[in-house]
């Protein structure tokens, strides 16, 4: 099949931020012409379905973005060059206060490929213990820790307190997991 | 339980482009602290699952942000003001040269709600008929058809060409329908 890449002519950094930079690159289209993409950049997640006694460990906290408190499984974004199982460890027991070994590794996707490079790498973790002395959260995060069933967790995705992909990507990785 | 709302206390513009807006806004925090938030604006987009004959049909494309052709369900930026069953249809034809009036709502989810607004509005299209005269391509669109099996693009996910988040929910979709 044909080639459908896209070269890069010039690129423009529009922005450097926190969480994310914005740049702005002309690219060469396959057939000769120009055009230009629009390209976030993001230095990846990890993101956890903490499992617990059947329950289904979520954080629930404010996104600005969406103007709404919604209900997500634990993520976070890695730190440079941090190991990814050490980043899902550390954002468990900062996000929920629950440490574990048992980490398994379930895919990696990205989530908005048409404008950004975010790449989030989720584990199931389960065999989970409270930590006596969890790690503190970031400082601007402000989150409430909640325990449902999978049956209670679909009840969020009707209701929309549950409205991220990611989570309801977890939730149908734990009800496929039923006819495994 | 206590709110997690955080209000804007201002909020200025870094970037208006043609697919995403960035801008950052300063919000008092819970506990009464200041934070700063880069919120990327995107319009939101509908997806399609398009099924004909037990076979799904996807789209090949080169996904600047991730320097990669991936492939991938259908999917389209919302016009201003555009129904979505309209925009589904209209991405549908244009990506695939498939028409069909049988669409049916999935869910709609938020792709990265810790840095975008974007919204993406799922549908299931069945009873897929090949347009005589399909709608063009976004003249910087450049994309191959390709149709699938389940298996096989369980397979495309386990070789990384699938890779997007919305496409290996829409398989995992499908896969728990074969239980409903």
């Amino acid at each position: 099949m044909r080639s459908l890449e896209e070269k890069t002519i010039s690129e423009t950094t529009i922005y450097k931020g926190k969480i994310i930079d914005l740049t702005v690159a002309d690219v060469l289209l396959p057939d000769g012409n120009q055009a230009k993409r629009e390209l976030v950049k993001h230095p990846g997640a990890v993101a956890i379905i903490p499992v617990i006694d059947d329950k289904l460990v979520l954080v629930e906290q404010f996104r600005k973005p969406l103007e709404k408190t919604i209900i997500e499984i634990p993520a976070g974004k890695l730190e440079p060059e941090e190991d990814r199982i050490e980043a899902a460890k550390r954002e468990l027991e900062e996000e929920t206060g629950y440490q574990t070994d048992d980490l398994a590794y379930v895919t990696s996707f990205a989530s908005s490929p048409g404008f950004a490079d975010e790449v989030l790498h989720v584990y199931v973790a389960k065999k989970l213990k409270k930590a006596d002395d969890p790690l503190a959260k970031d400082e601007d995060e402000f989150i409430n820790v909640v325990e449902v069933s999978l049956e209670e967790a679909k009840q969020l995705i009707e209701t929309g307190n549950i409205f991220d992909v990611k989570t309801m990507y977890a939730v149908q990785y734990l009800e496929l997991e039923q006819y495994r």
